[in-house]
């Protein structure tokens, strides 16, 4: 088996390759330049293939990643399945499965055998859970066993993982002097952190790189280098630790780019509005135009019941500015494990941002299906603008809720419709 | 009776700028100075009081506004009432009463009655219904029914008016010229514009601007000059049609300003990302800074079921980028007269958008309750988080249905909870 990436740099155009040229309305080899020098990844393992092939970068459609798993707290398996369902249905681009709890291997063997889109995992969470298991503690988790995860995870079909390998003991150590209110919020962040301080030693992710990036090699698996330092609060946004932690990251980036990897970079998290764009820029900097992965980012922190509102502020001027993957963010953020209901919403929230985004970064047909819309209001055509809609189903079940009394208009106005009106009075014809 | 730009332009404070002053934590003289210089507006109509006093304008807290009223299609007024006291428990500042629907006059006076905030209305709305039931046609409207109505909604107590008085024959001609996707979308703009066809005569608003100067300085009416050409699609934002009426909203202001009354700019609609910064700036020197009142702006026209989402997004960039009043827009926009339930969920929307902004804005305190949110994060302290949120009975209600199995955590993460294990291992005492 050969990467992507190595097959671009190669001159050769493959299937993948060719798939996601005609997605996305753009030449082939302009996907094929775009892996060669790393400003696109195309997440895809080969031993357990998906139907749709995803590409992630520069000049394509922003794309949307919807987290789901289970936890201790709430282990149904099925209930999980249901949400992959749920997350395909509303436009996830791509699912993460975040298991801790339950049979974790039984989950993602499952989601791996039925999803049509690229899956993605965080090895250290089944490493951790492992070791809590077999020694007693995340502390007590020999380094071989992360890399046996890994391997697992890529052997069954994994098309990427996230990697918190820049969270170094340099990292912290500026951590611990910059002074935050949140500390660290990333899980597999905390799990490294505990490691690494307990044992007083360099966290293995990054001290074994090379390791890594064998299997990556191995499986074309695409390695999702993770933010474990990101802000948390608005307030320790664009800090002295998450910038350090973007630093080794576009390090590591390279590193990945030697090795024929496929590497995307992963970015926050909480940050207010007008520091969003200086973050994209400077990942886009440090890390040499590697796509960017953004989890929200949250634009307040006041808003649990509605962050995904929050995150699709804030995902909508990332991606304006250059991000190019955005990680959904569901109403339950911050206060439970989401249902299947805050999956649908947070991943239609996240589409909004990327849509908003995608037209103001020229994509390609981006703005045709808004005129579309237009043109469908105009000619007061209801089939068509229920179908044109970024989720059909929920607004043809919002107006099914409330009939007109008059055809072609809706309960808002009815008769006095103003495009109704304006189309007696004001005919160019 | 004086206005308040009056007395603030004769160095006089009242009660109302202390209460504004005191609220938003500025001093009085700013407030005084905001008012003499038009930079801000207190809708406050002493007919009939409301208990909160509501600033607008520059250097203040981003306010919100709900648009409730009936239909003809849905002239139900308890529904309506109902949808008052939701978006004030939602954070409302003001509301509007749209109604064209059943006992309209009944319903704004049981509104006028029983709200704490800031009303408006559109007293074309009125005039046009009136007519119909009169003359038989909204093209057969005396236009002195028209201030006759405007006349009642002040000595009622109806705090600010939306009024198209920009929407001049010269602005019709440079729509016809300028060919739109989607011409007119305003309702009061459409029973204008073919008033004004049919009659072929200058819209009675600006034609007899001084007559409504004259009703509102008497009142201390806040004149909200609509945009009846405001963009209804993505593709017709910025044009040279919705251009030239704000030109001509920026003299009828001045004029405004003249005549001691207080104004404010409405403003779009559906803009692309990368237009809204410009149109902020735009209103603001084309008319001298007068507050901006916007609606939306949506970001994309394909979200209808989810127009809240898409709203949040513009109105968020919008207020950074100067905007001071969003008016809300419901999930259920484009397809329905809303539910209390979208009327809810679209106040709080539109509440993160300003919140967000106002936090890049400088807004006095703005980022307060967020450093508040995350020290209650850090202390897991889940009452303080609850209190703190932007909607706390939605954020308690979320966190009730999945209690976690471990105190302090949520059944996202439970055991694993990031910050539970960095305070075990990662202590600065």
């Amino acid at each position: 088996m050969t990467t992507q990436i190595k097959q671009a740099r190669a001159g050769h155009l493959t299937s993948e390759m060719e798939k996601v040229a005609q997605e996305e309305r753009v030449s082939p080899s302009a996907i094929m330049e775009g892996l060669a020098h790393g400003t696109i990844v195309i997440p895809y393992n080969r031993i357990q293939p998906k139907s749709c092939i995803c590409g992630i970068g520069t000049g394509l459609r922003t794309k949307v990643n919807a987290n789901i798993g289970t936890s201790k707290d709430d282990p149904d398996l099925d209930r999980e399945l249901e949400k992959l369902d749920v997350a395909i249905e509303a436009g996830a681009d791509a699912v993460m499965d975040l298991s801790t709890g339950g049979d974790i291997k039984l989950l993602l063997k499952k989601i791996l055998h039925t999803t049509s889109v690229p899956i993605g995992t965080v090895p250290i969470y089944q490493a951790a859970i492992e070791s809590i298991e077999k020694f007693g503690a995340v502390v007590k988790m020999p380094k071989e066993n992360l890399f046996q995860v890994i391997e697992e995870h890529a052997k069954q079909g994994v098309d990427f993982i996230t990697i918190h390998a820049g969270l170094t003991m340099e990292a912290v150590q500026r951590l611990k002097k910059q002074g935050r209110l949140m500390d660290i919020v990333s899980r597999g962040g905390a799990f490294l952190v505990s490691w690494m301080i307990h044992n007083q030693r360099e966290n293995p992710l990054y001290e074994y790189f090379d390791q890594l990036l064998d299997i990556a090699q191995r499986y074309d698996l695409t390695l999702s280098l993770g933010d474990g330092l990101r802000p948390g609060a608005l307030a320790d946004a664009t800090d002295r630790a998450q910038i350090q932690e973007l630093i080794i990251l576009g390090e590591l980036a390279e590193r990945a780019w030697e090795a024929d990897v496929q590497v995307m970079i992963e970015g926050p998290g909480h940050v207010p509005m007008d520091q969003i764009k200086t973050n994209m820029i400077l990942q886009k900097r440090l890390c040499k135009n590697a796509p960017f992965y953004v989890l929200g980012p949250l634009v307040t922190d006041i808003a649990p019941g509605y962050d995904h509102i929050s995150s699709a502020i804030g995902a909508a001027i990332a991606a304006q500015a250059g991000a190019d993957f955005i990680c959904y963010v569901t109403p339950s953020e911050h206060l439970r494990l989401p249902t299947a209901d805050d999956v649908r919403e947070g991943v239609i929230a996240a589409r909004i941002a990327g849509h908003a985004a995608d037209i103001t970064k020229g994509v390609p047909a981006a703005l045709e299906r808004d005129k579309q819309m237009s043109i469908a209001r105009k000619a007061q055509d209801w089939d068509a603008q229920i179908q044109l809609a970024i989720h059909p189903k929920t607004a043809e079940k919002l107006r099914k809720t409330s009939p007109p009394l008059e055809n072609g208009t809706c309960t808002m106005c009815g008769e006095f419709c103003a495009i109704s009106i304006v189309k007696k009075f004001f005919d160019r014809q």
